[in-house]
């Protein structure tokens, strides 16, 4: 079959390899579609940081080269021994997530903080591949209301969902977002889902904005508008009950922090490179607090998939479909450029 | 009576100025004894910071020059009208809170960050003086067990008394207190008088660890040990289970992010003067967060009332008590010059 393989920095090919079989407690999955993540991208051109090289990963026993891929949906072609309440023919996302199951944030449940964890695709073989296998615990089943495509999206808007549940919003609430990647346009489709209606995304890309624009939500360009005044504004001096960053700069973090309300979080959903300058003053003055949002577990995935169910999910204008065999110049160096917001592989071209 | 007065930066003197009359609604105190806080520190060397300087404070109709001074205790001499349950000769601590009672804050039982908070001792007539008069709505009875000395401590330890109230803690679980000044003294206090018994400071100066030393803690110079390694090594991996913020340097809050276990807090308990860099993906790896905490309401200086009837706080070797008549040189300058680590002003002397 024709995989992706990553063999390291700037160095992957779409290959012939063999079919894999599925083992004891695995399903052997047809891919539907997998998306690139921003993390594929900076193993691509930045790593490798997460994929193993060398000594293999605790929980998979795989180093690379490897098949790419975490982001992906599909259809059960075969059930492996020991695998029960699973048939031919399902529709899946898959959740892909190795975990100890015996550190503590395991222990208390949350496998997202999982002091060894792994991920199908970055410590093992993905979904960058016409099929893949997969241990059952990590199989969510899409209805027949959500796509394949949907289904590849399951993950990042899982990662979204998750950063909205940390969040101690309800229906009714002001909300802002900083960025309108992915994961920001995953975070105003969760809130909407949810019953936050009344959420501005913050975004200095005008396309991005357009992006948003198109799925019903609202953006100012933080360059324009003085978004605490505007908050301030609105909300008669509460201020906002709750900021996403899911950009990961400092002129949102900062920016994030005047906006909100006393008591009230920034969810930080980004990857920061750096640490950022910070005014944690903000934090004393309203009692305000900063809270690290990392990945998703299961809960995460059904939720999704419910929104999905309801309608809440629309991928008019940001989700674009490739073929395999285009995957580096269409897929990796397409978004590397800033051309796309999100691709999706389609491995059956 | 004398009373020190301030007059903007580097302006105060102790004049002789007409004793107060209770107004409706207030009591006659005669101070006991009143501490020289951070925050007058800088009012006297850098400000008028919250003093007003011109337009009076809203809530107090009061600006510059008034009497210094908002961490009080005294015994009541008169009673005005309107007051009920409180008699002379009844002993008090003061919380110097004014509040407007009506923003959001204040609404949601919050008035530590009202939108308007002023203090009695900064926005009006404090308690660097032979007597002050107060409203009643102020006042905490002391128990005959805590001294008019510990009374004054009163309201700096429910500063820090309540960020413990923030952190999420229960007796058993592991701490970190970043600084040994009053605050972080007042911290680590508290939480042994809550029964988390395992708390580290972590203070760069050998006399103010000595003091913690003093007070039966442990205490560590973060220039020799690897903190985070160190903590690491006494959980077993699973880290502290909070770390307070009551240093405001850079340094701290990086170590601290580092130290604390997934899912918990830091509780930041500084003023900080300028944003800091802050390893925020710290906060993304392990589902952690920044807590600010400011002030204090009436439930934080009753449990610290009741925390000192236990006998949970102890004076030795950080507090030390000045004439009304030296508070310049023996109190501000002294402080600022490093040489003392709180100053008790006895109004009497």
């Amino acid at each position: 079959m024709q995989a992706a393989i990553y063999r390291g920095r700037r160095s992957m090919s779409v290959d012939d390899v063999p079919v894999p079989a599925p083992r004891y407690g695995e399903v052997f999955v047809e891919v539907g579609f997998n998306g690139i993540c921003g993390t594929d991208l900076h193993e691509f051109f930045a790593g490798p940081i997460f994929i193993p090289d060398g000594d293999p990963h605790p929980l998979t026993d795989k180093a690379m080269p490897l098949v790419m891929g975490h982001e992906f949906s599909g259809t059960i072609r075969e059930v492996g021994a020991g695998v029960s309440g699973w048939a031919v023919g399902d529709r899946v996302a898959v959740e892909p997530v190795y975990r100890c199951g015996e550190c503590a944030p395991c222990r208390a449940g949350h496998y997202n903080i999982c002091q060894k964890i792994g991920f199908h695709g970055l410590m093992s073989d993905g979904g960058m591949a016409r099929y893949t296998t997969v241990p059952d615990y990590m199989l969510h089943r899409l209805p027949e209301s959500v796509s394949l495509e949907l289904g590849a999206l399951v993950e990042p808007m899982s990662v979204a969902y998750h950063a909205t549940t940390l969040a101690d919003l309800n229906p009714g609430d002001t909300a802002l977002v900083f960025g309108a990647g992915p994961i920001g346009i995953g975070v105003f489709q969760a809130l909407r889902g949810q019953g936050v209606e009344d959420t501005l995304v913050v975004e200095p890309s005008a396309t991005r904005r357009t992006a948003i624009e198109r799925l019903g939500g609202r953006a100012v360009d933080p360059a324009a508008v003085d978004v605490p005044a505007l908050v301030a504004d609105e909300t008669q001096g509460a201020m906002a009950d709750a900021a996403f960053d899911a950009a990961g700069v400092a002129p949102a973090v900062r920016t994030a922090l005047g906006s909100i309300g006393s008591r009230r979080p920034l969810v930080a959903v980004a990857i920061y490179e750096t640490p950022l300058e910070t005014p944690l003053l903000e934090l004393v003055m309203h009692e305000s607090r900063v809270q690290g949002s990392l990945c998703y577990t299961g809960a995460d995935f059904e939720a999704v998939i419910a929104l999905m169910d309801e309608g809440n999910y629309d991928t008019t204008g940001w989700v674009e479909t490739i073929a395999l065999g285009n995957v580096v110049e269409e897929g990796f160096e397409a978004l590397h450029r800033g051309e796309k917001m999100k691709v999706l592989v389609d491995p059956t071209r």
